[in-house]
């Protein structure tokens, strides 16, 4: 029986034979569909093991918890079911479900190794290369090896390249950003990319005017006296826009957009990537 | 009925109101269990609509397919059940029955709004100020901001400093690294840290040669004649051990080790962060 949470705030214990992460994912995507201010996040990671998973269901009880697992083995599933059911905890079982169904159309059954996604192969060394690309080639810094890139972004400051960047590579894209700026000339290379290569990230100068005050504030020296006035704002991103048309890139207003929102509109826009 | 896979290879459609992370997250998780070369992933984001939903069902008709999906909105959950049921395609709902279990628990109804997990908040702007930190203060380039740094990293060449510091600013952490070699001074800025503060990487001699092999043949022009030569590395190596014992700090070994699983170990010995 499910008790409907009044007085307390709710404890969601993650547990995971492995890092957790693919459970936090879920938690994440469900809670926020609540309001995350009354709901708090305990995570118990590498629970490999019978003794381990009791400790774990024994601090639950008692408490306002919902546990989340994702356990590969099944005798610890079956242990973590029963003991929850006896103490009166919900539970959730993240993979379990999508396992299982896979499981029977596949015809296999699985690994049952814990911790199998997060295995090196050579996808992953290659997001490791892509994010030393990231670096070495954020805010213009090496221009000669732009035409190694997948994506090359351009725009004036504060408009987050860098981030979007560092998310595509962790994606396993290798990412360039170049910052444009009224006083500096724009990179020959940019004009002898593809267009297509190119994304332009533009803002409404409102937004970017608060973004940009929140940076001043929170440096030690004022870096540029006009580079949160509004003149200023829009005399860069009107000459950003120019240089952006007359590349004929690809432009993403990134206002109240999220990283991942941005990254997933220049993907799907690219069939060759 | 759920038809076993023999002839061909599987298809697995992710469907999603947002951009279809979590879902994959999760499948990803499922489908590493298996061996993923038989299995193919199609990603179809903000679906919102009854009409792109059976778009999406009409394409997985006649197909090897299994739909894994992320949908808020209870009328599309509905028509997706039904209509794939109806064409006999099997679906995994990778959120339905966790969203289900926390509404039950906290007495509240979902917002049901697609997306929210990706909303702007306070957060959100912390993790990207934490990307520009670790883009400063990678490879020892501001050693006057290592005091505002939660973790900094040390280690000789190819220890995957620079990847760890970026994950972990996307986790919201402020990371810096330096590297250590013996012919570069220590920076007199490290001693004067916290040693709970600085955390070590090392590697097994002849993994960090192999990694250093394939830097070499990727790179344009030999950056030094010995860097992948054991001596050398077996110097460097022993160099560092050095440096961090005299510093005090955690010393992780990464050999075979994921980004993610080297962040998750210095997390969880971190009860302050």
């Amino acid at each position: 029986m499910l008790n409907r949470v009044e007085d307390e705030d709710l404890t969601v214990f993650i547990v995971s034979d492995s890092i957790g992460e693919t459970a936090e994912t879920v938690v994440n995507a469900v809670i926020s569909q609540f309001g995350t201010d009354q709901i708090e996040i305990k995570k118990f990671t590498n629970i490999t093991s019978i003794a381990k998973l009791s400790e774990v269901v024994s601090r639950a009880k008692d408490r306002k918890v919902i546990i989340a697992y994702t356990i590969v083995l099944p005798e610890l599933c079956e242990h973590l079911k029963k003991a929850a059911k006896a103490a009166e905890i919900p539970i959730v079982d993240v993979i379990g479900p999508a396992m299982l169904k896979f499981s029977e159309l596949l015809g296999q059954k699985p690994k049952l190794e814990p911790g199998l996604n997060r295995q090196l192969d050579q996808e992953y060394f290659e997001r490791i290369s892509c994010i030393d690309y990231a670096i070495r080639c954020d805010d213009g810094k090496e221009l000669k090896k732009l035409e190694e890139a997948d994506v090359v972004i351009i725009g004036v400051s504060r408009t987050s390249k860098t981030p979007l960047s560092m998310y595509l590579a962790h994606q396993g894209y290798k990412a360039a950003n170049i910052p444009l700026m009224p006083e500096v000339d724009v990179p020959q290379e940019l004009y002898e990319l593809s267009a297509k290569k190119l994304v332009g990230l533009t803002i409404d100068p409102t937004v970017l005017q608060e973004i940009r005050q929140e940076r001043l504030n929170s440096m030690q020296f004022k870096k540029q006296a006009d580079y949160a006035t509004m003149d200023r704002i829009l005399k860069e991103l009107d000459f950003a826009e120019e240089i952006m048309k007359k590349l004929g890139c690809m432009i993403i207003n990134v206002t109240n957009k999220s990283i991942e929102e941005t990254a997933h509109k220049i993907l799907s826009e690219r069939s060759d990537l």
